[in-house]
């Protein structure tokens, strides 16, 4: 049996996430925010948990992670993709790396394109696809890292080829929406349907892969002086 | 471990969801329409499944039931609400029932409204809502047997009271969305909010009970000729 909670942070209209274990009573949390620094350890308490994870799906731009403020608060390892590269980070992941929550276990799917760090964890029937995929929406190509063509393999190529039953479980979603499916996302999202050609997609985005090292630099700093 | 499938029957646009335990091999289906008689004993097969229950939300007015061709092919039991009252059923369900899917069950919450024979099935973390409670909606309150208040409460009073992260899987979409959650629902449901007073549901739907018994004698002839 497993314990799930969707969490949404008002201040930056974020999503997060935490599974546990309900038998081993090991959980993770996956894209805490700032302010969530009392939520989830009460949540924790509560059930009667250990966070054993705290998980990035990547390193954010809008909003100021949690993670190190609660890897202080609870002991648990801080882990994000080898590529991001932050200070801060106490395990490297790669794709194809599975993490054990209790006895059930979650999967690292590689799905750069928003960020060249981002990942999809899989965890049961659940994808937590950060930024990658949303509903209704794929992550936005404007920062630095972002790589169009990445995205596309990464949704169309990759995410699609699941099974129409997995959940997507997105970072945010502006208009309040909690839960889609892929699915859904095959037949209703607007910036990449099943229908859309690589072609068309690389085109709508004028595909040219930008520079990383900038971004990254910012990232690691900030999560420096969160620490 | 469950196995899960969602079917999407295009010639009447419904839903229809496939539950099994891998274990045992023992599968329900719920709102089985026509069309899929060579689909669904093809899926049973493909996994090797044993049916036991072919599950009915409500009697549909907008197409018709595959159950009893079904219950021939495979021996499974029909069932459904009491209020139902329809010669193919094998098993009448009440409020608080609980079925059995292998080692997994299955409970039945009545919940009326869009017809008096409406329920809601509750598998883990799913809610088979039918057309009590859609993505964005809640059922039609036109057809004889339909009751403002008791949607209302049905919805409101008792869905909502449900945790968030519970999913939402209605009997159809006519936009092509096929999951929600009672946190998206209370959020985002255009005819029935979390926000949305009794008084104000009731004054918008010019409350007034419909007779039943022509419905369901219409539901109760249809049935037995499909038998």
């Amino acid at each position: 049996m497993t314990i799930f909670r969707q969490l949404h942070n008002r201040r930056f209209n974020t999503l997060t996430y935490l599974v546990a274990d309900s038998i081993t009573r090991d959980a993770v949390v996956i894209d805490a925010t700032e302010g969530q620094e009392d939520d989830i350890p009460a949540l924790l308490r509560q059930h009667g948990l250990r966070l054993r994870y705290l998980l990035e799906t990547h390193l954010h731009d809008d909003h100021i992670s949690a993670a190190p403020r609660l890897r202080k608060l609870t002991g648990a390892r801080i882990a994000m993709h080898e590529r991001a590269r932050v200070a801060c980070c106490d395990q490297l992941l790669r794709d194809g790396d599975c993490l054990y929550v209790g006895e059930e276990t979650l999967d690292v799917l590689y799905t750069p394109g928003h960020t060249d760090c981002s990942v999809t964890f899989r965890f049961q029937d659940c994808l937590f696809t950060g930024d990658t995929l949303g509903i209704g929406w794929v992550g936005s190509l404007t920062a630095p890292g972002a790589d169009a063509d990445h995205l596309y393999a990464s949704v169309h190529g990759r995410l699609y080829s699941l099974a129409d039953e997995m959940l997507v479980y997105p970072g945010h979603d502006d208009r309040s929406r909690r839960v889609s499916s892929i699915g859904q996302e095959k037949l209703t999202n607007v910036d990449l349907p099943l229908a859309c050609s690589r072609a068309a997609f690389l085109a709508m985005h004028s595909y040219q892969p930008r520079p990383t090292q900038n971004r990254f630099a910012a990232n690691n700093q900030r999560c420096v002086y969160e620490a």
